[in-house]
């Protein structure tokens, strides 16, 4: 079953009305669901928008909530979210950190206090559609044991890097375990075997199995060591820079909120330079031989824009049950 | 056999003065090999002292070289190493970092035209030793291929994120490969098998054998897919910030020179409270149940330090013979 984009968008923005949301943040809101399932992160689009609903009636999420500006380090601003809905905090701050950057060069704001960002590609694809590199990252509820231990220590703080390009805008949006909670719960909602072992069993033992991962907290940290280590060091970065809440705070929770984010934004020097060099960079990237002919090398956001252009011209995918769901809502 | 750290910074001295350095570019260069040797990271100080020196004579690190400024993008500076040593020049681009953090709360200095950095950790600590935070990567010559590829394309471009803290700084050094190739050439000369595959033989199989891994040029990317874009996308901020030469231009030369970096800094708000924020993280990090009780959860830096203190007072532990082949130089 495919729904169009802008159906989809109606009928999220007419359910956060009835939650009591302003005609202006309702549209914005159901805008990036709507967005987000468009461009095949079903997860953190239409399958996320119940939790969300959800997140809003425990009074986790409030939709009256605006961001404050708390202090000033130099040029980066520290904002406390005050628990508004995460994904219009973190457009806005990413929006101040664009505009920073188009003064300054370079632009840095940190948001403590905030919710759940959704797809983090979001705010990569927000920075490029202005021309400007984008970076940010979020700390989020512990989910990964740190490397050589047992017990959930680590978020797996989602990292995000979009460089412009007129031929397709490069978008990189990671987590730190090797596969998103997201890609874990769409593995398990359909009943398959992960590709690679993605964490650990409740015995200890490695494990393709999304729901044994998810039940026992222990995500596989992207190159073992490695992606323990950056994990580590963003939730360092976006807790010292915002002076927010580390993982610890929000893991003593039952539900995540509360959480700290960073938004960096750089205004290349020469646009048209810089063109040259990202397609120079990417058409190197596609020139080597492939491992499976059948398989071409495809560059971070390639498939997003393939799927964008396919979903708003056949409507967008859709698990059955979660729309009827949404639609009594 | 083991040399204390001031005879190894003076032997190294004393060759860069006969190979025409002046006294200060001397003690400077000696200071950074030793002190990569002292905390550890042999295979990028007494190790590569040779293949430095070989540089030099191929006059493609020019000794008297020094960087300049080529333009500023708002407060983003833009410097041209001019071939100079690639750790005289990340020395300074840091240092300029970390002014301009220190006057504006973060700083960002792209820097083409360079050369390798040997060890990248080095200006993370160099940032923490000056209490601010403390970001920098590089890429390289083209040593792993993209993921779905057969053929190097990416560098494995280490990204080096460093965060002050009294109780020991947290400065992660990491590759974008499994292993970094200072790392497999240690595993190659002690003729040992990796722990994990860490690439690909010459017939595309996933290999522990760290000289395969090396002759095939097909070194696995951290977290396969993840590193791959991770290191792309490394690639393309290091270019187009210094506009200098993308992993392309590098790789079509034998030797690897001429590369591109970045150099943030950022000030902490507010030390006292970003101290007691890392504390807890670490102490958190480390409150998890252990995998085997035998090893403890390490936070990256930790070991350095370890290693550090034990070289100093017992001396840095060195391989005779490149020992003698640099006593004799």
């Amino acid at each position: 079953m495919r729904i169009s984009f802008e159906t989809m968008q109606a009928t999220f923005s007419g359910i956060l009305l009835k939650e009591g949301f302003t005609e202006a943040k309702a549209r914005q809101c159901a805008a990036i669901f709507a967005e987000n399932s468009r461009d095949g992160v079903y997860t953190h689009g239409l399958n996320r928008f119940p939790g969300f609903i959800e997140m809003i009636r425990l009074k986790l999420v409030n939709g009256d909530a605006e961001p404050t500006l708390e202090s000033h380090n130099g040029l980066i601003e520290q904002w406390n979210g005050n628990l508004a809905p995460g994904m219009l905090n973190a457009q806005f701050c990413m929006n101040r950190a664009i505009n920073l950057a188009k003064e300054n060069g370079i632009g840095c704001v940190a948001l403590r206090n905030t919710n759940h960002w959704m797809r983090g590609g979001t705010y990569g694809w927000q920075a490029v559609n202005e021309g400007c590199i984008g970076i940010c990252f979020t700390n989020t509820i512990a989910n990964m044991p740190p490397w050589g231990g047992t017990d959930a220590r680590l978020g797996n703080n989602p990292l995000v890097i979009a460089v412009p390009r007129k031929e397709g805008d490069v978008v990189l949006d990671m987590a730190m375990s090797q596969y998103s909670v997201g890609k874990l719960m769409q593995y398990q909602s359909n009943n398959e075997e992960l590709p690679l072992p993605g964490g650990y069993d409740a015995e200890g033992n490695l494990s393709t199995s999304a729901a044994d991962i998810i039940n026992s907290k222990r995500l596989l940290p992207v190159g073992f060591w490695k992606g323990s280590g950056l994990s580590l060091m963003l939730d360092l970065l976006v807790t010292i820079l915002s002076q927010g809440n580390p993982t610890q705070n929000i893991s003593n929770n039952e539900q995540e909120y509360g959480i700290s984010q960073v938004f960096i934004s750089i205004r290349p020097a020469n646009n048209e330079i810089s063109n040259q060099l990202a397609d120079q960079i990417i058409a190197y990237t596609k020139s080597s031989g492939l491992a499976n002919p059948d398989q071409p090398i495809n560059y971070p956001g390639e498939n997003t824009l393939m799927t964008r252009n396919r979903n708003l011209k056949e409507g967008i995918p859709v698990n059955e049950n979660i729309w009827n769901k949404v639609l009594a809502m």
